[in-house]
């Protein structure tokens, strides 16, 4: 193999394929990159067997073939060679040599027979999206997963398409997210459950442009994700996704009202009190137009008053503040709604429109 | 004890001092911050019994007194408070009260007089530096020292000054280095050596502009730097610094003159064949013209070429890239001069106002 291309466009394909570089592995081959050449377009892979990314980079092919390369040293290569074009080529070894303007480097390759080429997934059943909002419904879900080694489940989010209605869900037995969004066109159903490190890395390397689209393509085992010059392709976790329709619930006896970001910002300054190990609870007052944030720890006591609207009953209620801090982050909303029913109920925050719930279940706590 | 002050005095008072808290100790004093008025002003301190930092704040004194606050709770408190004015009040007790618009914290403070009040130093034999010039000559020599546990020298640099020059010295074992600035006025000789933390701490709390004064004052076992509304006061090193001048020499077989930037560069780049356990050395061949840059390990092979201009033999030698990489990055100039001898003897990158010396062992290395 011998290919030249603009360094820019290396970086470029090593950026995007190295999030699907194994890193805590005892198979050298899943540390690799693979470059090769393929029907006049030059291509890198890594593939870590759960994911795998593969995107074609530009440049001249002098030589077809195919070779892999360790992934770290290669990147670093990349990154620090002047911004000129880069030769690579194989001789019949498997030794790699990397060349820009007077300065050479020799490294050993890898026989690209050992590689684990993708799975193929076959184009059907195409969902198209914008990379936007891909990237906002992952943002906005992806914290309440929960790598629980009981319960694989919890690793992934639920990918829901019923008519042009898509919903995604993750969970970790504390709180539930749910974003709803409305398609273009309309789909058969489906239902599946995507691992939430391919959601991340995915999130991670598509641009989120609003013009920007991704096809989603489906298999019984896979899903796959094409944007730009890239696929990503990722196992699917197997099984059935919590029932949690039947969590869900519009019933309340305290609704309120409050501007999000004082709510957040009050929050975050009750953590500061708490330590990671440390499971101390805020505790909250509602009251006729008051909120009364409360925390003590062994750091010290903290209290704060935030105007509300209120309807329906007072309610003293005890949270996990880091999920109260999740779920406010990612809602864009100035004024949102919470939904109570009792200290021991799960309580909402959802807009009208249904596009996000979030429910969290409430913790004890001990009045001071 | 009762005070009030704009968040951002508090903010910029907190970041100064904490430069002298303790991290790892067993006396909870040390990690601590004492906020206390005196003649009308309001101060915040710490010392961590090697350095100590004070600083004025400006707000307004209620009511006078000291307490002392754990850093990490108060600096946190501080930093996610709204932007506005921040009381801060104890009652007899040893609790603080901390309170901004409807926003109260109550944290335990502790009894200053358990705190460690600093060393007072007159304020005789004043030397007086820009903070730019200061700033600089410790980032152009910082990086060797050396926290070499049988030699305690190693950890601090020489400050010597005679008549109007000023030279700052400091030396690990494998490398020395060297700056020299005239000051504007002319000051009794002074030797000291300062240890490195303490210059790492004021660079970073000194602004660096070339209008900024700051102010050392030396006594037999500490250096006061006094600058803006800070003071921080260090111990000295005791004992007598290596005699530098008799390692140093003018002599050599070979001069060559090399762009700077280009020499960084390539050298930066053998770097990531190496990993940090390994000591991989680079082999620089200079002949007419021509320095040619050569690593050999286990990840691979380089080698580049760079155009120079050489004066006197040839000559094969090894470094330790670390050690160019340092003094290169530090040096201004465009073009540099470095000389040699032999493979076995010192190697020197200086100019030849003798503003900067810069002393590099080489290391054996094995031709390939």
């Amino acid at each position: 193999m011998h290919i030249i291309c603009p360094r820019e466009e290396l970086q470029k394909g090593v950026s995007i394929v190295s999030k699907a570089v194994s890193n805590k592995t005892t198979m050298p081959i899943l540390e690799c990159i693979l470059i090769q050449t393929k029907e006049g377009r030059i291509l890198m892979t890594a593939n870590d067997m759960e994911l795998g990314i593969e995107t074609e980079i530009h440049g001249i092919i002098e030589d077809n073939g195919r070779i892999a390369i360790d992934a770290k040293i290669f990147s670093e290569i990349v990154r620090r060679l002047p911004d000129n074009d880069i030769s690579i080529e194989t001789d019949g070894t498997d030794s790699v040599k990397i060349q820009c303007e007077k300065i050479n480097f020799t490294i050993p390759g890898k026989n690209a027979d050992e590689f684990t080429f993708l799975p193929e997934v076959e184009r059907l059943n195409c969902v198209t999206l914008s990379q936007f909002t891909l990237k906002e419904i992952i943002r906005q879900t992806i914290f309440s997963i929960s790598d629980n080694e009981n319960n694989k489940m919890m690793a992934g989010e639920l990918l829901e398409i019923n008519g042009n209605n898509l919903r995604i869900v993750s969970l970790d037995g504390h709180r539930i997210s749910i974003r709803k969004i409305v398609l273009k066109d309309s789909y058969d159903s489906i239902k599946v459950v995507v691992p939430g490190k391919t959601l991340n890395e995915v999130s991670k390397i598509i641009s989120g442009g609003t013009d920007d689209e991704v096809r989603l393509y489906f298999t019984e085992n896979h899903v796959m994700f094409e944007f730009d010059d890239t696929i990503v392709v990722s196992r699917l976790i197997e099984g059935e996704y919590f029932r949690i329709d039947q969590m869900l619930n519009s019933d309340y006896d305290t609704k309120l009202t409050v501007n999000k970001k004082e709510m957040l910002s009050c929050i975050d300054r009750t953590t500061m009190l708490i330590k990671d190990s440390d499971k101390k609870p805020i505790i909250i007052g509602i009251t006729d137009h008051s909120m009364e944030v409360k925390l003590n720890s062994a750091y010290g006591s903290m209290k704060e008053e935030l105007a509300i609207d209120k309807r329906g009953k007072d309610i003293l209620i005890g949270f996990n503040p880091k999920f109260l801090i999740d779920a406010l982050r990612v809602i864009d909303d100035e004024m949102i709604n919470i939904y109570m029913i009792n200290p021991k109920a799960p309580c909402f925050i959802r807009n009208d429109e249904g596009t996000y719930i979030y429910l969290i279940l409430p913790v004890n706590f001990n009045v001071y």
